[in-house]
């Protein structure tokens, strides 16, 4: 069986969800968001550097969100999440899916960093008004793109599950202002769905 | 026919490279690293927020690095380079591919801020010495993965195209140390291929 490596308010809840959506079974490893248990030497054997979420499966063990998205799409169950190479909204379901990482979440982190992980005296406002600012940014194509769109692709696809995801924390860090409504909209409908409620509430 | 839009010392090095490496022709819309092309208002036609690379391809327009090579690779040309799902390294195939921007980028896109592009009086070394500490930490785990391989998945690969050439980078910025032995001779293996040297040294 499946087994995920969780911790509460992180990437993790990226493969809870999708599991969830996909009505697949799964065992939950849940540990805290704290050293204790993500710096362990029994955690750090399955991700040098005591990140989640890892997943498992037989004698598979895997790390980065969008990687198991992928693998658990492509080998255990597609549910309709993935489009085919050949569907035209294929290439901007890949966009999304990239944008993900490689624009919303760096500033996502820095913000987290600075406003909860740091203690208070090591905290350095300047980064974390460049990274507020340079999330500002990184939202408004999203928003922008949303317009007449309930979702990235225009159906529910593995896609909002990486950006969705980060436009919610997004949204809890105060990025998501009122003038952008198609974005907030995206984040209450994607935050209204149950199988999201399951995975963000767990802990 | 492809048209990738491109300027030096970016991401978009790993487009020519990939294409290079396919033997695919290709347009290519030569640009500056500088806000006087990419902030053009031509360039922001393409990408809002006029980033680099973008890859245009009759009516489909496509950003993020990622999302790109997945593009070439499924809808022009494989070439080898990216393993199918039941291949035994196909789950590695995706999670070094995804570590790139996951893991690595992050801190290399805060060191070329604070080092190369904000001015003076504007650097900020404590987000510097942050990103080094982080970088340094993130290269371990690809280090150790490399013993006894020559490429991510043995043979080169689309992972190699993502995460080689941040490797590259984060060698460039001064973050591969000599006791990361495997890493260094991966870095001189992945530069030393006559495609990579035609991407990076095109300006």
């Amino acid at each position: 069986m499946l087994k995920l490596h969780f911790a509460p308010n992180s990437r993790a809840g990226r493969i809870v969800w999708l599991l969830e959506e996909l009505g697949l079974p799964y065992e939950l490893n849940k540990m805290d968001f704290h050293p204790k248990d993500l710096k362990s030497a029994e955690h750090r054997a399955r991700h040098p550097l005591g990140r989640i979420p890892v997943l498992e499966d037989d004698d598979v063990t895997i790390w980065e969100s969008g990687a198991i998205v992928e693998y658990i799409l492509e080998r255990h169950k597609n549910g309709g999440l993935k489009p085919t190479v050949e569907d035209p909204m294929w290439p901007m379901y890949q966009q999304w899916f990239h944008y993900c990482e490689g624009m919303v979440m760096p500033p996502i982190n820095t913000i987290v960093v600075q406003t909860i992980l740091l203690p208070e005296d090591r905290r350095d406002p300047v980064a974390l008004g460049q990274a507020q600012r340079l999330l500002t940014k990184a939202l408004a194509p999203i928003n922008d793109w949303l317009e007449g769109k309930d979702y990235l692709i225009e159906r529910f696809s593995g896609a909002d599950i990486m950006l969705g995801h980060a436009c919610f924390m997004a949204n809890r860090l105060g990025s998501v202002t009122d003038e952008m409504t198609h974005l907030a909209a995206y984040v209450e409908r994607v935050t209204g769905r149950p199988h999201f409620q399951t995975a963000i509430t767990m802990a």
